[in-house]
């Protein structure tokens, strides 16, 4: 590998990825051997106040990613090698280990489908085969043969090597680098515990100390490489990635819409990614093969360099972010149906984990998809991301603040997550009108009003439209688009609250768990003298028309209007 | 296929998964030409009223789960293969169609690699490689020989056919029969909308209606098949599925722990799951790979019939679960380390939509688990879980109430979920207490209590804890375990509340959101006078003793003593 000590994450260094991140202490001494850090430190291995911890994270300054849960490093390699490849354009290569029990998860197919299409031929994946998983032998133990022939049916090249072997090693290291148009895979037959006496390829030894053992086999190894250690020099990389920045990036023009028109958000996000993309080349746009309903197709229209297919493997979709995002590279806004984001939930949480800098879009929301039917109806999504720390969730309500929610999500660290709707919804908001994140809007407000009313996306139009009937029998409410439910701008919400007299009617097309509802009566929890009902979707939802489920999943407007009149009996 | 008209679901009968559930017109259509309803039914599709939805579920009754989330049938199938060879070892034979599409997702090779580990010649995958995605061409299209390659190279007997030529259809499924020792993958090269004119092998046909094309095509249709359709006649089934009761399952002896000794609630799950296996052959464990740290592997000391091993597969393992418990096959116990359920939500999810009725046991949960770092680190769970329809979650403080848990789970049809911990915790109850889902326990009572404590696992013992030491300080509080999750017993945390005069504290080894704090105050969110404080973990955690991190991230004795002072101020 090709990279400088001084700067373990400089743009143009080759990059690792421990996919097999319970590995962490080989890697760790490993660059305590190359000069990174005293060999003393690894002492402190798992410590309270160590960095060293028990699976790599960011924390470490040559860490990009967080691994340990399996599976997940071949996406971020991959993305990763994409960007070089294809948007950097530069000589750097990247380089990700991955355990064979590891190789079981169907993530690293998706990831060796991906890059075997892209024919990303400076990426290596290193299969380590030793055999053994944690509880028992894995399915293939050391049938190499067939790793070789899933590599190969992945678009790979394959080689098959001694992993104990350094000349071996070596020579298909350089095999790898000489390969041109595809990724490869070097599949290395190890065996766990490799020289160590009574514990090599010996079952039941996965994460556990030597014990009484350690004095010998410790001597044992001492003896071997006493006086013999070669020093560890890096070849310099090539320092030919380009010098970028991801700062301050702005739509290219302001919204432009029309009070009163409907417009989906699902559009408007298409919209502000194109303009983004206008602003800053670096932004860029991966899906799963929804594009066309998501609207991420529009930053195509920039250029086709911004965007990324990732077909239907939406857990590699959002590896690949991830990945493409490291080092600062790109501001990656990848997007599919929400209720496809679900199975990434945990790629979301170790991306969190990673200090990753992603922005997830979803479309096609709740039961107001209407006909295609609860499969299709994420009806948990605001729950799943509002649990990962330091997520910024924006649920806009109308096509000029969904524009200005891509904006800021693209300058604001860490993931962010927005969520757009299907059905086309009335803009509410001039073109002009500023948006922060957690800072709600009050968008109706008398001094009359008797209850807070709380939706967002569709049924913020819902509450609207309640307001309104309500109005014409003289019961004014204040209704509040949240803007973003994490974090929640509470102060505005209580104060209104304590205006109108403590009742608060919040209103979601979201599962009652996690959602809105949830948000804002926790965050007023220690305030006495606040009730806040909820209404929400209650039981698996069926295939009907939008406005239809609405009502009978009581989330409609007349739905409101009977809550509030309930409310205030 | 061998079925029976009238008995869809016929445990003898074969299976049918349609995993490209967005195909649900095709065969709703099958169905209804076998006679099982009337086809004028058909013209229902997609209504309200209709169970015909956008995309199969089993409100229908020849549907055994709900598909149209991607990738997930055939681990679906996979699982009812599975019993049918080993545990049923019956003749019924199982089959999954795929997407061509679908197929980049990973965990149809998840499934892939389960089948053609455990030879499932029962079970047959075809691959529709129509060449065409949603939103442009697979990333594949027609290269059926990769599709052989990757099937072969998983295990599978593949054939390559014309997707169109029924006599080569034939053939294949014959040959398929006659396969010993291993799954078949027919490879099917069709053309998307194939024979309507202007659509087939067309982009931007996906998922819509012909519009004004539609009455010349379907007059062309009509043409084509007028006066010369031979009737449907299913072979009937061979009636060797064994006759089942997974009724009234109980634990074969009471819990045998004494009060005040040290026992993980996860070694009590392993006690639990094997007393119940071995009162009925029906319950079956399954694991991936954790099964010594999830204690799951005790159920092989009943016998080594009722444990699947699913490897480091964990979609597959969740859907594989879901395929045993079809038709009441088996009663199911999947269980992994909690973070790694994170990737399975969407199977979950899809679950809940299945009416399936499956248990899910987690452990390792919180940072309580130590040194391993916040990968391993699951604090989303609850939220997870929470949110799924009909779910009952159990959070058991000990060895006893883990084992009635267990039990309960077992005779509670749709998805539990238990959470286990990682370290050893105090035996609080007699043997003999009785639990039912939905009612808590009140551990500690007095009636000078000033604040409601409400913890769980781990989190009940800090608050034992620090009742202990507050109570030497004269400050009582009511101890308060809540058992289930969801459902909450809101009752008796209200009455106790009001008791004390209006002041709760929950503490979790959780993030805040979704949890048991926003769980609790959500249920008395209308509760005027009563106000909730929260204590959880609030941000990315690290490596470190697990009292220490307790400690750190503020949900130890310590740290509840300090919040209920505050509190009390």
């Amino acid at each position: 590998m090709k990279y400088k000590v001084s700067a373990p994450k400089d743009p143009s260094s080759d990059r690792f990825i421990l996919s097999k991140g319970h590995a962490a202490t080989i890697l760790y001494a490993a660059w305590a051997e190359a000069g990174l850090f005293p060999k003393s430190e690894l002492l402190n291995l798992r410590k309270i106040d160590s960095d060293l911890e028990g699976h790599p994270t960011p924390r470490l300054n040559f860490i990009d990613v967080a691994t340990g849960s399996l599976g997940q490093g071949l996406s971020v390699a991959a993305g990763m090698a994409y960007v070089g490849k294809n948007i950097d354009k530069a000589s750097y290569r990247t380089y990700c280990l991955i355990g064979d029990g590891e190789s079981a998860e169907g993530s690293i197919w998706e990831a060796m489908h991906f890059a075997g299409h892209y024919k990303l031929d400076n990426l290596v994946v290193i299969f380590d085969v030793n055999r053994l998983g944690q509880s028992e032998p894995t399915a293939l133990q050391h049938d190499v043969e067939t790793y070789r022939k899933r590599a190969d049916a992945f678009g790979f090249q394959a080689i098959v090597i001694d992993g104990h072997n350094i000349e071996e090693i070596v020579r298909a290291f350089d095999e790898a680098a000489a390969t041109k148009g595809k990724p490869t895979a070097i599949i290395a037959k190890t065996f766990k515990g490799q020289g160590l006496d009574g514990v090599s390829d010996h079952e039941n030894w996965h994460g556990k100390p030597l014990g009484d053992k350690a004095g010998s086999i410790v001597k044992n190894i001492e003896e071997r490489i006493a006086g013999n250690v070669p020093a560890t020099i890096a070849e310099s990389p090539v320092e030919d990635a380009p010098v970028v920045s991801i700062k301050n990036i702005r739509l290219s023009s302001v919204p432009a819409y029309k009070k009163g028109e409907t417009v989906a958000t699902r559009v408007a996000y298409g919209t502000a990614l194109m303009k983004l993309a206008q602003n800053n080349s670096r932004v860029i746009g991966l899906d799963g093969d929804t594009k066309n309903s998501t609207y991420s197709e529009k930053i195509k229209k920039v250029s086709t360099h911004n965007y990324i297919e990732c077909y239907i493997a939406e857990q590699n979709l959002v590896g690949v972010a991830i990945g493409a995002a490291c080092r600062d590279r790109t501001v990656a806004f990848c997007s599919t149906f929400a209720a496809f984001f679900t199975r990434t939930f945990d790629q979301i949480r170790m991306g969190a984990i990673s200090q990753t800098n992603i922005n997830c879009v979803e479309s096609h929301a709740g039961v107001s998809i209407g006909e295609d039917g609860p499969s299709q109806m994420a009806l948990e999504d605001l729950a799943k991301f509002r649990t990962i720390p330091g997520c910024t969730v924006f649920y806009p309500s109308d096509a000029v603040s969904c524009e200005r929610a891509c904006e800021l999500a693209a300058n604001t660290r860490g993931i962010c997550f927005i969520r757009t709707s299907r059905p086309a919804t009335v803009v509410i908001y001039n073109n002009e009108a500023l948006f922060q994140v957690g800072k709600a809007k009050v968008v109706r407000e008398n001094p009359g009003d008797k209850v807070v009313l709380i939706g967002a996306g569709i049924t913020m139009h819902e509450g609207l439209k309640a307001a309104d009937t309500m109005a014409t029998n003289g019961i004014h409410v204040c209704v509040i688009d949240p803007f973003t439910i994490k974090p929640l701008d509470a102060d505005t919400i209580r104060s209104h609250t304590l205006r109108v007299g403590g009742k608060i009617l919040t209103v979601e097309d979201h599962y009652p768990e996690g959602g809105i509802g949830e948000s804002v009566a926790c965050a007023l929890s220690t305030d006495a003298n606040i009730i806040v009902k909820r209404l929400a979707v209650n039981e698996v939802p069926r295939s009907g028309p939008p406005e239809v489920l609405l009502e009978k999943y009581g989330i409609s407007s007349n739905c409101i209007v009977n809550a509030v009149y309930n409310l205030l009996q």
